[in-house]
């Protein structure tokens, strides 16, 4: 079905207000997940909902808890979460980077003890619509094989890096493995078989069935249990391709996250504390040149790219094309909801007294 | 054959000081070159010297040139690199940048005007050697094809990485793209066949044999010509395993260098200016905790990755390992020098009266 972004935005701010979110935290924790299906980013929208739902239920998300910065520079922050959502702490770090940054070219933030946040490129965008680049990233549940590994322990290990262009800015959101666990479900959702090499068993044979695919990564990620297997690393099953190119990525976001922030790292966030770490940067490109400038050159730069000869039926995209036309498209035609989540929100409306979004005819 | 570390050293600071470079300078890019053959790296090791003489002999490197600081703040540096090598500006912005950064956490440089740097890696381990954080990223010659297109118009733009652990420090450093052009240089020196799916023709097809894969990337490198294809972003060939990812790593390192320094960007460089320009980053780990766990951490994480359940008659390496072991190596028994570079460095020592290293028994 379809419903209005307005509609799920009004749903969801009173859903987190029923489950002990503040007003604010509310508004923001429907806005990163609006924001994620207005981008086509289904995966880290509203079907994420009855997940934080139950997080909170089972204390893994504490909504009341106060976020507490423990050290802070003119360029740098040390913040701990204290369990409540990662978008919680995120906005107040990333509010407080674009500051800093203004004045000091650059600046850092480590968060611990944080949840879940979101879609990686939310907060990156937080900073280049101020005109400076934005880099986020998250560990995640272990769901990624290391080359020749037949166990998953590494997370997905999201990264965003923006920087300023027309007619949009580069928004560069993703897994650092092959595809996100996401990707899978979805294909699992709707009866299909996955098209790439995306996943393995125990073996480290490729599996194509996104329902085995699917049983695989649930395990790994939500019990103290493995099947064996998991999602490959970017670059595919064998060392020929340089799939340890994609162990790198994935190690640079471990480090920067679990490893800086002394919290949990992937392969231990299945059991125990649950917590995930994020890291923050922001850049003010005006230190090096002027801003009208730099962005002509990047667009001046992707247009080039966008129009190299390329294969019949093709289109070269530049990170962040997609988004944006599912952002004008399903801002006029409203967001796409899938039937299983469909029935969630009905539940959980029903629980918590809240009306449930109207679907668009 | 085989030559001493140290016979390499004073061999290539002769002919660097007899080019027109500084003894200082003269003794750092020996360095760079020396520590690349050392840690297998042939690809960036005295095999390059060919191409820096010439470069200097065509004035694309100006060995006398004077490396000026143009901006400076406590945290960020623009650099001049004035046309001499891209090692000589990163020594001197690594060693700003690593005071800079025990005081401020973090600290940037960005470099233009700069030729080739040696590895990336070199520099990340700068930092990494004082308890930091190291980065180091350049753009290229343009060898690289995006998604779908079958022109070359990316770098193959390096990305280094260096965190604390024991027993040596993670150390990621390479192509954002599925393989550096030197990897397949090598093979073509051996009449060996491409192992896996690194490189397209003018149709997108896969070249297997390096000595066509070479004759395209050095016509889109180093003439104003191309004959079509090139290298693949990291992900393959289809979108299906997310090149489109391998894409937006390329793009991240060239917006950091080409664009923040607005110098060239990596399409631009096989003609004019032939100018790269580079981003160095460091921060202080010690700011978000004690140093010593933290490297205890990274540590136990990477031992437990090498230990994981893996495919019989494999390793899991970790980013380092592989350079570590051949460092060891290689400093006992010497460098390997291919049998057309031994020819280079013969012409070379007899025009420039430089007496070549020795042959090792």
């Amino acid at each position: 079905m379809r419903i209005s972004a307005e509609s799920e935005r009004t749903y969801l701010q009173k859903v987190f207000a029923a489950i002990g979110f503040s007003n604010e935290n509310s508004a923001l924790l429907a806005d990163t997940l609006v924001d994620a299906d207005l981008r086509g980013i289904s995966s880290h929208g509203i079907q994420r909902l009855a997940w934080y739902v139950n997080m909170v239920k089972e204390h893994t998300i504490e909504p009341k808890n106060e976020v507490k910065v423990l050290k802070e520079t003119a360029t740098s922050l040390l913040i701990d979460a204290n369990k409540n959502m990662g978008q919680v702490a995120c906005a107040l770090a990333m509010h407080k980077l674009i500051e800093k940054t203004k004045k000091s070219v650059v600046s850092i933030a480590v968060i611990r003890n944080s949840n879940h946040f979101g879609t990686a490129g939310y907060w990156a965008r937080m900073a280049v619509e101020e005109g400076l680049i934005g880099i986020a990233n998250t560990n995640t549940r272990p769901l990624v094989v290391p080359p020749n590994a037949t166990q998953a322990f590494l997370g997905s290990n999201a990264f965003a890096f923006t920087f300023p262009a027309e007619p949009h800015p580069f928004v560069f959101d993703g897994a650092t493995s092959v595809v996100s666990s996401g990707k899978i479900q979805v294909l699992d959702k709707k009866n299909q078989e996955i098209p790439g090499e995306w996943a393995v068993d125990k073996e480290r044979k490729i599996v194509k069935n996104a329902r085995k695919a699917e049983d695989i990564l649930a395990t790994a990620a939500f019990t103290p249990h493995q099947k064996g297997g998991g999602v490959l690393t970017l670059g595919g099953i064998g060392e020929d391709n340089s799939n340890y190119k994609g162990l790198g990525n994935s190690l640079v976001v471990e480090l920067l996250t679990g490893i800086l922030a002394q919290g949990s790292i992937s392969a231990d966030t299945s059991v125990g504390k649950h917590d995930f770490s994020q890291f923050l940067m922001t850049i003010d490109p005006s230190f090096f040149g002027d801003l009208d400038t730099l962005r002509d050159n990047a667009t001046s730069m992707f247009n080039r790219i966008r129009n190299l000869e390329h294969l019949p039926n093709t289109e070269i995209k530049i990170p962040g094309d997609r988004e944006y036309k599912y952002y004008a498209e399903n801002s006029e035609n409203g967001v796409s909801v899938d039937d299983k989540t469909a029935e969630d929100l009905k539940r959980i409306g029903q629980e918590l007294n809240v009306p449930v979004p109207e679907t668009l005819s």
